[in-house]
């Protein structure tokens, strides 16, 4: 499934072919997030037009809304939404333990309340694998438990067991034609139950890893560990995927650090508070300072909305709440994300990704949230 | 300005074509409404793919966001929203009299509060032709009074005084190159009045003459005759346009009464709270019955929104909230507006207007609203 075609001589970043049964794939790659069937804001042609390859969906959601008998009816999710692209799904796992209401982890799964209605439901290995099965996905994730980032040791040790006795059982489970399932390294920020996770669910031979556990409200300095505690053990023919992140510096980061695989709702979800993001940060588009700025987003960028629209007029139509606002901004952002990802595949290609590694963190300012968190690190 | 090509033989439709600054217009039209530079959840390369020849935006807007120093700094609107076709500007008189809190009616105009932030204004004839001119408009309004439809009789002739005198002002402002001026005919549902308005404003000589006070929430009777008042008195070698109207089988109607342009939230408006518009009539797509419903909104229908996507997805994204479900609603109805101007084009040109409108009328079915104040009118 996965073919690494070249691994950086300073790096561990690597480039790679993801062959899928709706296409091939580049990677290091960013997927756009349509957790509901849709990305947010954005119609197929768009995605398209900014270079999208593979987007998410989530097994969670799409059961509770529209429900399976839908998608079924409409002969899976590829058809349901008019994507004939790749299409990785989510287990629902992490929804369960982050969004759902009253929940009681049982020996094969969670029985839970939806946030929606607060019906009763149960979601486990088999149930997950059957959902993803009738999605159609050509990427399905095992069902795993993903406890928070500050969870005690002993929650930690039995998520990760659970993820492990929950990752075999998926992987019994009947399958989509041609569909490909990834396993997912649980451990928190602790080496031994990353090494121990990672090493049992590659003896398990799945198609491709996630690092699940991270963007889960955690530092970036602990993000970053949970990530170099697990890579190494990390079959190299496979592909290794970061679960939610992250901003552009830290997917550029994690290239460095071996993933090949992103997943991350930022992009649009800061579009819809009026926030854009650059090759050197992000910026609040409806302040004052840019009423009369006739430039685009960003100087150089090719995006439908760089193309068509200054920031006077994005600012003007933020502040009244008009759509196009939003929408136009949601482009720019996820077209900036991949756009990101294609400048590293070429970099790694040329054997310049050491510099393009070191120019990128030197130009892109962090948020000043990531900044503090890096100053504590520093003076611990 | 305005070239009459055909009056249609039975009916009083008309073909005819508008020139303006940014392009020439065939009639009977539809212009989209970008009330704030935006018509609402659509980008221009949409509005063009559906066959959008003008817009019309508006001037007590604009003037309140983002301000008129911007769009001056912009180069007009045409630049600050990247439009290129014409656009037709209302002046604010509806506005300033339907929104604005606190109003005091003066000689040579309103001062009233803005109902965005309170602070206090005022427009005129000479300010509503300043703001348009600076806008660069291809069509400026007048700037009118426009009372309810239920104001008493005294009020009416009072509105349709002011409404002259304030004609002939705005007559003397300056204008932006090429930028024609249209009159506005009130009255009420007086036929002296609308008669009365009407021959003093034609003597005025204006570039076109809209039928204002009509979409003030008068029943569809009202309206039709508001309209069978006015028109006779309207030269036949301008351009004659309804503000504000209406639902596709009004407007087929009002072509039928010898009408050539309109505007209407409707399509964008409906299409928000996921209210389809077809040939047939309105329906609202979130309802359980379109749950494996996968034909497009309607079928044949050509637009963007028809010939990507399925009642059955459309009404899961509008169910769950996804902005894609009412852009491409959007889509759809205003395709569906524009589509009617061009089918009423055809039948004029070919000669079989007559059948085409009793065809469409026949098979539309009206809102329950609109069969009510019909029924009324009837048992009267």
């Amino acid at each position: 499934m996965f073919e690494l075609l070249k691994t950086d001589s300073h790096t561990k970043a690597r480039l790679g072919k993801l062959t899928t049964a709706h296409g091939v794939v580049d990677t290091p790659i960013f997927m756009p997030v349509g957790t509901q069937a849709s990305v947010k804001a954005l119609d197929p042609r768009e995605l398209l037009e900014m270079g999208t390859q593979i987007i998410l969906s989530n097994t969670y959601h799409l059961n509770l809304r529209p429900g399976l008998d839908i998608i079924r009816a409409a002969g899976g999710l590829h058809n349901f939404m008019n994507w004939e692209k790749p299409i990785l799904t989510d287990s629902g796992g992490f929804q369960v333990f982050s969004l759902a209401k009253i929940r009681k982890i049982k020996p094969h799964g969670v029985e839970f309340r939806s946030h929606i209605d607060g019906s009763l439901l149960f979601l486990g290995p088999k149930e997950a694998m059957e959902i993803q099965r009738v999605l159609g996905s050509d990427i399905a994730m095992v069902f795993d438990e993903c406890p928070p980032h500050d969870a005690p040791a002993k929650e930690q040790r039995l998520a990760v067991e659970r993820t492990i006795r929950w990752a075999s059982e998926c992987r019994e489970q009947p399958r989509a034609n041609g569909q490909k399932v990834f396993g997912i390294v649980q451990g928190g920020s602790n080496p031994a139950l990353r090494e121990e996770c990672a090493q049992v669910l590659v003896e398990m031979e799945f198609d491709g890893y996630a690092i699940g556990g991270v963007s889960v409200g955690e530092p970036e300095p602990e993000m970053l560990k949970a990530i170099e505690f697990t890579e190494p053990f990390l079959p190299a023919n496979k592909a290794r995927y970061a679960m939610g992140l992250g901003t552009p510096a830290q997917m550029v980061e994690l290239i460095a650090r071996g993933v090949d695989m992103f997943d991350c709702v930022l992009p649009t979800r800061i579009a819809r508070t009026g926030t854009a993001v650059t090759h050197t940060g992000a910026f609040g588009l409806k302040g004052g300072s840019y009423k009369v700025d006739f430039r685009p987003i960003e100087e150089g960028c090719d995006c439908f909305a760089c193309k068509h629209f200054t920031r006077a007029y994005l600012r003007h139509l933020l502040n009244v709440n008009e759509i196009l606002g939003l929408r136009m901004v949601s482009v720019h952002n996820s077209h900036l994300y991949l756009k990101v990802m294609t400048e590293a595949r070429a970099a790694i290609a040329a054997g310049t990704f050491t510099e393009f590694h070191r120019n990128f963190i030197a130009n892109y300012t962090p948020s000043q949230k990531i900044l503090a968190q890096r100053k504590r690190e520093t003076e611990r």
